[in-house]
């Protein structure tokens, strides 16, 4: 029997992907578990990318263009702008979600072997498609108690070395909520320049920032447009998850030359989700608006009651819906899976994301874990007092 | 300005792609172009799976889990069993398109270096997968002269070394429509079983088989059934390419967990075209029997019309819905672009897709195209003319 590749066997599998097992036998146990652990918004998909599902009116579902549909790409210009992100229709290439903009990115930029910095806690399928590309991550890390803040200069330079390619960077950030600042962002803009970088930006979450800050897109850093490729995707901020459209974005004509050598052999992207993707960005205001409120409520109530539970701490986040907390446990991965199976309160208990699937630092974020706000607010009242009642009778609790 | 990857650079761009714009500045002048080179078939998408998207009564179009929809899964198994071809819905992975399906398999089975056996012609896009895993393809050439019959075990031998991994076939053949009889699919199981190797076996055109003779799937085999990874799609068979649904079927455990992880790095499939499939799989007889019999007429006209234009030889396919041609030609790329930019028959022209872009050879396929039957009769009855007439007049006519 031929063997799996090497890349196949180092393919990491998310704690939390250990943890599906669990969650499924408690319910079969009769037990509710809320679910704290997960990026799929709860709220509905707009009416009007629903109805444009209806309205479809095709009498072949043919492939769509490879670099996705023209008339998508236009009316994601006219919604850039409204960032002040200024790029044409040529800039923009509809990719299978923000997913394979990642890997495309990876792919068409990066040689095997190739460094990537990326500040760690990171999105965990950063590290699978580096993996895919044959790429390599060198996390630097950020800490929960400095609210999880860019590293000095200094830090990124330890890191670089002749094999550097690219620096990553997910703002707002998942898993931890934070926004980089102005001076942040042109921290990142000089050491691009400096040593002639790639800035893979994954701002997916911008329509979720929280507090008075600005939104620094990478595409705003003058001077380094030919370094920026940005990953973006329409899952979080229309509830749309599931049709898979995400896009690359760059100024730089030779990535997207070899990117779309890559979109060519895939053929192309979902043709329905780019009609749904198309007829969303026509979302009404009142619905982003709904939402942006609703998180608003969410984080403060997610925030506030975590801060009370004794032992625990978050920091506020600033964007995104998730946050990084740390518990008074010896184990977040231990505690996860024993509130699964073998804690319940009244028949309830939470799934959370143990934080070690988002560093690779080995016993980084041991104590930690990543909370999304993806419930209703009383689910999340009820979640936290669950919470509470956890760590009041877990036996590995360290304070 | 950071460079691109080697691999973005050694991607291939198909002589197809470069074609493009010409058929485009042909279509500005007026001129109707005969599409004979597309593999996006013209017929309508079943109803079923029409009205299964207006049917759609969802409020989030959130992920759905990263193997796929279970009730899609067993949808297929059934699907299958009519072919004797016996797994279970744990065996089946689905993926986005066949195209993903081909790039996992090589992701995760093949090691950098690792050299796949393909038999050319090959859908040039298996070449593009391997650079994007890193593997290598060795081609072993079929030529029209014998029908593009599979060659001699010793000829498969002499590429076998330590590197040998796998043997990728496509059956029916994509370009040139051949069906490998049962003599030689042993001699590739025996092949695949003496040296341990993969067999990627890409059977998307199986509904497409236009002889008497038997379709032998990969995972008929006897006692290979842990080499074997079948790629799948519903694209050509229900006339549904644009939504990217296809599946990767083994029965070798550690080869699905592997394809697993990168299944889950790119979180699911598309969701809108799970539902469509599964819909699909309901498409009553009377659809699949009404779109065989079209292709019988087509492949007749085609074929025939083919071979009474002097000079032009075309075997006869045996399933798809494509042939490879030999034409009285210097270069078919030369060909190929001349019909579209300085060629017109009474204001029309055909687009052929040079051959040479399914050859890693040089030079082979340097006077073949490859022709595809997705137009119906009397455009195809139009388009054989118009290609005679550019024939006759064409400067680099060799005969």
């Amino acid at each position: 029997m031929p063997k799996i590749s090497v890349r196949g066997e180092a393919m990491p599998a998310s704690p939390i992907r250990k943890l599906a097992p669990l969650a499924y036998e408690a319910k079969d146990r009769g037990i509710h578990v809320y679910h704290l652990n997960i990026g799929q918004p709860d709220l509905p998909t707009p009416q009007v990318a629903l109805d444009a599902i209806h309205n479809i009116d095709r009498k072949i579902l043919e492939y769509s263009p490879s670099q996705g549909y023209l008339s998508l790409r236009k009316k994601l210009v006219n919604y850039y702008k409204k960032y002040d992100i200024n790029v044409t229709s040529d800039d923009i290439i509809i990719t299978t979600g923000g997913s394979e903009a990642v890997l495309f990115a990876f792919l068409a930029c990066l040689n095997p072997g190739d460094e990537i910095i990326v500040p760690e806690p990171a999105y965990a399928n950063y590290m699978a498609f580096a993996i895919s590309a044959g790429a390599v991550i060198r996390t630097i890390a950020t800490t929960i108690d400095e609210g999880f803040s860019l590293p000095k200069v200094e830090k990124f330079e330890e890191l670089i070395n002749e094999r550097t390619r690219a620096i990553l960077i997910c703002n707002p950030n998942n898993p931890t909520g934070y926004l980089y600042t102005r001076r942040e962002m042109n921290q990142i803009r000089d050491l691009v320049k400096k040593y002639d970088l790639y800035l893979f930006s994954d701002e997916v979450y911008r329509e979720f920032i929280y507090t008075g800050s600005p939104y620094i897109s990478a595409c705003h850093l003058e001077g380094i447009q030919q370094n920026v490729v940005l990953i973006d995707s329409v899952s979080k901020r229309y509830s749309e998850c599931g049709i898979r459209i995400g896009a690359l974005v760059t100024k730089n004509e030779e990535v997207r030359k070899a990117v779309m050598k890559f979109c060519q052999a895939r053929l192309s992207p979902p043709l329905i989700g780019q009609i749904v993707a198309e007829a969303s960005i026509d979302t009404p205001e009142e619905y982003l608006r709904e939402t942006y409120d609703e998180y608003v409520e969410r984080r403060k109530c997610l925030i506030d009651g975590l801060n009370r539970i004794p032992g625990v701490y978050s920091p506020i986040p600033m964007g995104a819906f998730y946050t990084v907390a740390k518990l008074p446990v010896d184990d977040s991965e231990k505690f996860c899976a024993w509130c699964l199976s073998e804690f319940n309160y009244e028949g309830e208990t939470v799934m959370l994301a143990p934080a070690s699937g988002f560093y690779t630092t080995p016993g980084s974020g041991h104590n930690e874990v990543r909370i999304a706000y993806v419930l209703n607010k009383e689910d999340l009242v009820r979640a936290l007092f669950v919470l509470r009642k956890a760590l009041e009778v877990y036996p590995g609790r360290t304070e």
